[in-house]
């Protein structure tokens, strides 16, 4: 059950940005590759940049035992997830108006750490989130791999979405100035695949249809 | 006068990644966009993407006075400020070493707010980073304009830098196994500017020099 945007999560600043439908939610979350994850230690906050998929209504994430950070969030301590599309720079007319485009989405909530058939399940859709269709062609983890591994899920229960598109919203007094005025997109492209073991396999065809 | 890594921000998870000296940290900040930046409220970590400029040894953000959590890094709240560039994803032959190529740089400290010629300053390199040259085509911020908006500086004390560059790390018993190995690239581009307010104005030349 999603609660959407609480007083928590409502955007008090630019609130015209603030877009409310779980849609915009998932899309978001199924267009990024890296959450940057928030965790408290010692009265310290803590932003990790953290490998994730969208499982239905939660997001599955998955690090190291050996991290103190994730055996924090594991033990469900209050976390912040966020991903940030950076989708283009802005140019207005004045230097308070530039800006960027960007699409970002923040859930607040604790995770629950995943075992058994619901972690291997996980790991799995983690794979096929960045790496899809290339579960067939890879080892499956080793019941030792899988002890070094939390898998986590956080619910999307509370979150907010946030988007600015398009050109700048110049003040009337700066129409009149005489500069371009626009916005400049910005995508992230893949290069050319590059083979480090060479053992003679092709490059395979999901990895050719990979698109950003 | 820089710590560098200290026992908080020690990389003890792959410490093999992690990278000590301050040219990278310096070459990861400067190419970064949008940082992601901890702040702890009511006992709940908020994780924000912000736009920022490295100005020597310390990061510049500026954010709006309406924005509780901006106001509580401007009262020098504890922070933790991370710039994540994606740089690639990496097909190993089992899913354990399955992974992305990033480098990535987390700063920790207390921030501080800029006030007077500081603050113009800052509010001059913020758009320098991301939007260079354009400043001159541009109005400067007005009085009210700048009572708006905070302008932070956090120092470059305690931070690392970890990076995650070129393929897989295949356990010895998966090297025989028939997949192909290796990495794909990421890197963000420029599409092709939006005019969005035609007035007449040829597209800048300082834009057509911009590269991501």
């Amino acid at each position: 059950m999603s609660a959407g945007p609480t007083e928590r999560t409502r955007v008090h600043r630019l609130p015209e940005k603030q877009v409310a439908d779980l849609a915009t939610l998932h899309a978001v979350l199924d267009t990024g590759l890296v959450a940057h994850v928030g965790v408290i230690d010692a009265g310290q906050p803590y932003v990790l940049p953290v490998g994730y998929a969208r499982d239905g209504e939660q997001v599955l994430l998955h690090g190291s035992t050996g991290s103190r950070l994730f055996r924090a969030l594991a033990a469900g301590a209050p976390t912040c997830f966020t991903v940030t599309l950076l989708d283009g720079v802005v140019l207005a007319r004045s230097a308070f108006e530039s800006s960027m485009n960007y699409r970002c989405a923040m859930v607040l909530g604790r995770c629950k750490a995943l075992s058994g058939a619901d972690k291997d399940d996980a790991l799995r859709a983690l794979s096929d989130h960045l790496l899809p269709e290339r579960w067939g062609d890879i080892r499956s983890p080793s019941r030792k791999e899988l002890a070094a591994t939390l898998v986590l899920a956080l619910p999307l229960d509370e979150w907010s979405v946030k988007v600015a598109a398009g050109g700048p919203d110049d003040a009337d007094e700066d129409l009149d100035r005489s500069s371009w005025a626009g916005y400049v997109p910005i995508r992230e492209v893949f290069g050319d695949p590059v083979q480090t073991v060479p053992n003679g396999q092709p490059l395979p065809d999901y990895v050719q249809r990979w698109q950003r």
